[in-house]
């Protein structure tokens, strides 16, 4: 075993290189992809399929309405189907979007979406066709079409092409909408990794949309939407030229067809007027004009160009190109889905990093619902006994870790909580200073749960299977800047409760003695019953009063 | 801005679907490639370009010799360039090599190297072309070659293909080997994330290797090998049946060229002879018999197939497609680098996940030097003060985090150790019974370095950047039997340790007292001097004695 094998030569090695199909990469490395457990493939699976379905309805205008069905056909073998009444995909695109690897409408467009990489859904068929060997099966109607294209497809994973086993059309009862059925190798389970969980959290952040779950056991499940009011559809916008790099720029400047660099400047960014155009070519100095050809710009000529745009003031990109959840809608979903006593939201204005557009939102859900004391404007204390509709738990104990939810682009983020920069935000937050424990280097401990959105034309995944975040400087400062701000707001709710407790507890020890004092009263002042009553009545009332003015 | 754009149809969403050129994809997402920061891009660069020289030196049976020169350019642009003693690379290749993503001769083998996804030298290109608009310069010279080819080369994004800008023929006085020289913005710092902590830990790993480096300051560092000889060369292996899934069993069945179903299991699969091959089609019964085209097998006589070759006892791959470090060199390499009192290597016997053999190995440097206490044979006891030439520091104090050295096939892994499953590993494990102390849910505190290494003929990294090793169950387990094993031994060199510093200081004190008791009894019994001393010699040695032999 331990004996050497002959060497190679320079020509052994060469004649051994070979193109790599992106599908074969990713079939050998499917965890980068989410496939890297039988629980998750069924979660990543779902998410994907939910993801697009509402992508597609948002854009095409319609409040979205997905159902899921799961059924186990075999040990570890489940059907998976997601259905939408979106608009449905037109005929020529259907074996492409499901049977390819990088191929969709989102990656080259700068504007928020949940899908970006045109990888996860045919990444969930290729798993199928890898685990049971079956491939997909795409139904499809188009909004005004007569019937539905049915299409069952798989990925040639050697070529990176979509495989169609058969296509045909059928009569469907929707008027529009998508279905995709992908048979795989999986566990279905329930808990904080599960397909339960991610439509919850999906709930949470979508106020505006139904969805249904039928488990593999029958059971129904049903999110209803809270509103039918869309969030507004963010508009494309153009690289802005501060997010921009030389390379970049060199490439479209060889690449564009406008005639000269004002014009190229004007047109290809955003944020670049006729003035500013100028400006920044005047500041290049140099070889370069405004009437410049833009594809016979030198190296050098380039790097003026960039350094000028750099160092030239031009007003931030424009954010409507993102849609944040918003604070009013963030506050239904967190109360729809959480049962808690006091909530806090927090959207941040929009910032940037590398040129794309972001914004940060943060909400929180404290407390135990129905523990916590009042005080009325009689200054009457007791513990409130409302329990609303949700069904969502805090931790129980207040030495529990707080429950983190974290969404990208209104998804949630259910897996690799410890390598996202929001996680590593919230630690790095001292939630002591705001009245929570918190152990070194962890999440605060608390009857508590954190919501964190980073909602981007772009969000930095760490990895394909967009499981978390990464940990680009402005972003983490703005998850910092939002989070220190939640918690000095929690601060306020933290020590008013203890406050209050402590208080409700000296009254009620108040309240035990009082009628000694009226007895004792009565005694050495010689007072009747009435007077002794009312006397005790006012120095109850005169206790509470002196309290709740302090 | 809250406006509603107007809606898309489901036409104009199919207008809107493109392909994605894996290097559009891996632009945009250069932190999945290591490109996420200055100072990380020209680690990754670096560490790319070395581990690629040494991979070339090994294969051709050449004991490395790696040069690293940084050169600072201007503010924050950088001359990176690595050169090796390697065997070259043949004209036709050189271009595609370093100007396209995915494409190599490691990917579609089963063996161990350094890279595997012919990826990281392209992205470093692209990298540099990104942010200084300058392509890769690449010198090379095949053994026996009259000449070194030098090629100009970017890469044509768009398109994923090298863009060769000049090439031409050059005298080089080095007889073979590689250069490569890229251009890029970065930044450049020392400590636990740099190219010095980079070499460093590679040559812990890799004691037959000589590297140097020349820094931006002019300084020049020197790693110098230990050893001539090479790690055994691993080959490569076939598939082995119980790792394979059943959509690639139907992918091969398919394209085999074998013309009976027994030849195409003894020819695909690896541990398949032909007995092995009639037991597995006699199990899967049915329709298939030994003597069946393979590729007219339909899709009931696949999976009948693959659950016979799942049901079928095999023997387990074999595992020299692996080249462990090996407990003695592993042991060289600590000692070489990392100044410690006592040291502590295990290397695990081969195990497998997903059909890929692979192998933990595990290693400790443990305790300030010169200041453990050692008893010798006739059981004096005293401080060692021995210290070695290494330069390498454990961590300070008692309550210091443990330094965590990760590798995977021999590179050491710098980044996002949070996320790896080694880090998670050594978390899991409960440190303190073996003496250590540890926070809840932390690494263990101590003056100790613990060094993790996974080999495999297919390492699972989180991404493209290869920073940390996803976590796979078989992976899970056998890092976690691993550092038990590790844990148990230190256990008793902490207690010794802790016995004998006791020891220590009760003899000091039995030292102060001990000429007093001279005295006295010299005055009680009446002796003369010569017998005092002779008596407190004696009790002296008595005590030692007594003590040494508990």
């Amino acid at each position: 075993m331990s004996q050497r094998l002959h060497d190679s030569t320079a020509a052994e090695m060469g004649s051994r290189q070979r193109n790599i199909a992106i599908s074969e990469f990713f079939l050998k490395n499917r965890h980068l992809l989410g496939f890297d457990s039988l629980n998750k493939a069924i979660v990543t699976t779902v998410k994907e399929a939910v993801d697009n379905a509402l992508d597609a309805c948002e854009d095409a205008g319609i409040p979205p309405e997905v159902e899921v069905e799961i059924e186990a056909l075999d040990d570890a073998v489940f059907r998976v189907v997601v259905q939408d009444n979106g608009p449905g995909i037109v005929a020529e695109q259907l074996a492409r979007i499901f049977g390819k690897l990088l191929y969709g409408s989102k990656f080259h467009e700068l504007r928020q979406s949940r899908g970006q990489q045109g990888m996860g859904i045919s990444a969930a068929g290729m798993y199928g066709q890898l685990t049971t060997g079956r491939p997909m099966i795409i139904k499809s109607r188009v909004k005004g079409d007569k019937s539905a294209l049915e299409v069952v497809v798989s990925i040639d994973t050697a070529r990176n092409k979509p495989d169609v086993h058969k296509k045909r059309r059928l009569r469907w009862k929707p008027e529009h909408g998508t279905r995709v059925e992908v048979v795989l190798e999986g566990h279905y389970s329930r808990g904080q990794h599960s397909v339960d969980m991610y439509l919850k959290q999906t709930a949470v952040a979508n106020p505006h949309v139904t969805l249904r779950l039928r488990d593999p056991q029958g059971s129904e499940h049903l999110w209803e939407r809270s509103t039918r009011t869309l969030p507004p559809r963010p508009s494309a916008i153009k690289p802005h030229p501060h997010g921009i790099e030389l390379g970049r720029l060199i490439q479209m400047l060889h690449e564009t067809r406008c005639r000269t660099l004002q014009h190229f400047l004007r047109e290809e960014f955003s944020r670049v007027g006729p003035k500013t155009a100028d400006d920044v070519i005047r500041a290049a100095r140099g070889r370069i004009t405004p009437r410049s050809n833009p594809t016979r710009v030198a190296h050098a000529g380039a790097k003026a160009l960039y350094s000028a745009l750099q160092k030239t003031r031009i007003t931030p990109p424009r954010s409507d190109c993102i849609a944040p959840i918003g604070e009013r809608q963030l506050l239904e979903g967190l109360k729809k889905e959480l049962d808690a006593d006091s909530y806090l939201v927090l959207t941040r204005p929009p910032a940037v990093y590398r040129g794309n557009p972001f914004v940060v939102e943060v909400g929180l859900a404290y407390g135990r619902p129905g523990r916590r004391v009042e005080m009325d404007d009689a200054g009457r204390l007791s513990r409130t006994g409302q329990t609303s509709e949700a069904n969502g738990e805090l931790p129980a104990r207040k030495d529990d870790t707080v429950l983190l939810l974290r969404y990208a682009n209104r998804v949630p983020l259910l897996y690799q909580q410890s390598a996202c920069a929001i996680t590593k935000a919230v630690i790095h937050v001292n939630w002591k200073a705001y009245g929570l424990s918190q152990p070194r280097g962890g999440l605060p401990l608390g009857r508590m749960a954190i919501l964190v959105h980073v909602a981007s034309v772009w969000v930095p995944f760490t990895s394909e299977s967009k499981e978390a975040i990464a940990a680009y400087p402005e972003i983490e400062r703005e998850l910092h800047l939002a989070l220190q701000e939640l918690g000095r707001r929690l601060a306020k709710i933290v020590q008013r409760g203890r406050r209050l407790e402590k208080e409700l507890e000296r009254r009620g020890q108040i309240e035990v003695y009082l009628p000694h004092v009226g007895s004792a009263l009565q005694e050495i002042l010689g007072l009747d019953d009435e007077d002794r009553d009312r006397t005790v009545h006012h120095l109850d009332e005169t206790l509470h009063r002196k309290r709740s003015h302090r």
